[in-house]
């Protein structure tokens, strides 16, 4: 039987809370926290405050739905999740679905959450929805595989289509009506690179957008809006249009309700693009076993898969703190000097440390054809290292730190959690803590509103 | 010197009222006209109806920028646009640029109106930003060419980045602001043929986001949002991204400011789809020129470029008012039957007229190699007609009614508006004429407000 959108959308139409595996819900809790540190982190970013002066100037001046950042008030579903959808991926410590090479958090929690709030719906609700915006977007991404990845940003073309997905059930659409709110929000994916290549701010605008037009997308359904109803697999749909290597299909329905999107995301460790992060920890580790110092090294080869040298090729040297999250060089460099590679550690200081920038050159990445082969099944790296004393150490990782087989502890996570909400700005750390409690159980909750901070 | 998008992004910024030719105003002024007309008959589909529903749930109560349906009343700027751009390309009538195959009138106007209207602007300026975008638009669009039209709705496409010039310009920004704008306008980009498939309502949500799409990618530029500067030429833009051919740099910037994008727009006279119009010309003229009737015609062979195929071959026999536009069978059966084929023409009735029926399957359509080679610069067509009798007749159109080289007159595109209206179910008709009065001579209104209907 051929793939089809609609095996997806009648999936989507069926999932209860009572079918979601205990290790399931668990992790959704835990991406939801680790979602909302992220968010609150990336509030005062400038993308995020131009983006917000537009909800103010088109929207509606209240709403049921709410900024995580509590200066901005509330708005209505559409602009909540505009901008906390923008929020919740500056800071490069969002989740990763590692086999659709997506950011699932950063599009489905914001659009949930806004809707959730408007609809005044419950914990239960939210988290059942959350798994299936999960679900939908990352078979989505992974559909659209590996070379749509090299030209758009597919947190945004796989996303919008979870959000649609998670809305229209919030919005208690049927499996036609969820159909349509697909079909209208893969005709409206978009998002291209072509920011990384002079660090403007369209990141930001990708995740936010998506989530506006997925919402869109399934508010219009609900109102009698018609989409197309095989927008994966049709003759004029994403498959053909913005897929220039192969599609995936059964990426679509292969073991759904089985395999489940949630438990194959990743949590970041390191502040820096995920595609650095094998080399991160193969570094880390390297250093460690063999008493190696950011001193003593001469020289760094990186091994890794193609896809890194699309994304990180484009960024320059890193010009800015966001690029320099990009450049393997760079975060190598702060890898080695400070042992981590953490938020706190990409500062305006160190993007004119000059010891970093010389150890940037010294930096080179290979392509590692096995590690390429395993890649997006599994995010592998080595690192060769060369000291000045002519020493040579060679170190391998297989599965990260946050990879779905080694995930962040719940105590990691909150930790996290404090670490970007002080990075946000946030003064009054008790409410910080009242969060932590409330997603902690958030399934319990009657109504979801007060995810704010100020 | 490469082709550059800051190019077009700094003519932009420098065309001032008193550059504009006069044949360039008039002209303006008629396709004005064109589209509010197009746009009072569109407002009450199902599809506008779902959209403006949205536009309510999310948007602001109340605001200076006007759908133009007037019993849904005021709102912001962005949904304004968003509803009156879904409506305007509701009824297959809006003006279409011949080189780009884009339309740009659906999605330059509604945006330049709501805008000007938010922030009290006049006549002057709001000419002046047609014509930008207008240029801008339609030379994004000709530069992304035929295969990128094959898969996208260029009219999405091109169409976002020239609303999000029009909308810069209203809003005062200078060429880096102009340039910032059209980055994330065409990071947005996005619009497929799928829903031609099963006749579902993408075509204006195309219009009607791409609309939203760039008066947020303009507003978010003046609040500091900075946008890639290379959208079109750069390693991850949109030429490499969306065109899977070969692009036309060429488009860009040849004769900016004296080959004017608004003079190579072409009217639609006939209700159908655009690429059936060279088809409907030469059959009419051949049917007058020879006295042939309806009843006498055995079958009917149409010599048609390769884009004709591509549209037309995906929307099945027309099972809706809608898709029997874009099917060349119905279209000439309905033009051979009734000797035009007029918004009043297509209606239900039609899709079950058994005549109508029997004499589209006796149309049949071929590539003309010679025709094919000249489009899209010219849009031309043949039909070979055999009577029942045994009798062969041939026809051939070089310039179509409402081409830039044949445009409709004043006059023509006045009774047309008319006309639009009370198919928009319009009864006080005063107030039709009222408007046509003040798209005369908008260019000395001192403000835009008003252009409603009940």
């Amino acid at each position: 039987m051929p793939i089809k959108t609609s095996t997806l959308a009648h999936w989507a139409s069926t999932l209860e809370y009572q079918h979601i595996p205990d290790p399931v819900l668990q992790r959704t809790k835990d991406l939801f926290l680790d979602w909302l540190g992220c968010t609150i982190a990336g509030r005062h970013h400038p993308a995020v405050a131009a983006i917000a002066k537009f909800a103010q100037q088109m929207g509606p001046g209240m709403g049921r739905s709410e900024l995580v950042d509590e200066e901005l008030g509330g708005t209505s579903a559409a602009f909540a999740a505009l901008v906390n959808g923008a929020s919740s991926h500056v800071v490069e410590q969002d989740d990763l679905h590692n086999r659709s090479i997506m950011h699932p958090a950063t599009v489905i929690f914001p659009a949930a959450l806004a809707v959730a709030q408007d609809r005044g719906l419950n914990g239960e609700e939210f988290i059942t929805t959350c798994v299936v915006g999960y679900e939908v977007g990352c078979r989505v991404g992974e559909f659209l595989g590996k070379s749509h990845y090299e030209r758009f940003h597919s947190t945004a073309t796989g996303g919008v289509i979870g959000v649609a997905a998670t809305t229209a059930r919030l919005l208690h659409l049927d499996a036609t009506g969820i159909l349509s709110a697909m079909g209208t929000a893969g005709t409206q994916a978009a998002g291209l690179w072509q920011f990384l290549l002079d660090a403007t701010h369209s990141k930001q605008v990708h995740t936010g957008k998506a989530c506006f037009d997925g919402v869109f997308a399934a508010y219009a359904a609900q109102a009698g809006l018609l989409g197309p109803q095989d927008i994966l697999e049709g003759q004029r749909g994403m498959g053909i249009a913005l897929v220039p290597g192969e599609t995936k299909p059964s990426a679509i329905d292969a073991d759904l309700g089985v395999d489940w999107a949630v438990l194959g995301s990743s949590f970041k460790w390191h502040a820096s693009c995920r595609h650095t992060h094998p080399s991160v920890d193969a570094l880390i580790k390297l250093m460690e076993k063999n008493g190696v110092q950011f001193e003593d090294i001469e020289s760094v080869i990186t091994r890794t898969y193609s896809a890194a040298f699309g994304v990180l090729g484009l960024s320059g040297r890193g010009e800015t703190v966001h690029q320099s999250k990009f450049n393997m060089g760079f975060v190598l460099a702060v890898t080695a000097k400070r042992g981590q590679a953490m938020i706190t550690d990409f500062t305006e200081e160190a993007l004119h440390d000059v010891s970093l920038r010389e150890f940037q050159d010294r930096v080179r990445m290979e392509l590692d054809e096995e590690i390429d082969a395993r890649f997006p099944e599994k995010w592998q790296g080595a690192v060769i290292v060369t000291t000045k004393s002519g020493e040579k150490y060679e170190e391998f990782v297989e599965y990260l730190k946050g990879d779905p087989q080694n995930p962040l502890s719940r105590s990691e996570i909150e930790t996290k959690t404090r670490s970007l909400a002080q990075y946000g700005g946030v003064k009054d750390m008790d409410r910080v803590e009242k969060l932590i409690q409330r997603a902690r159980r958030i399934e319990k909750e009657s109504d979801l509103n007060g995810f704010t901070l100020s």
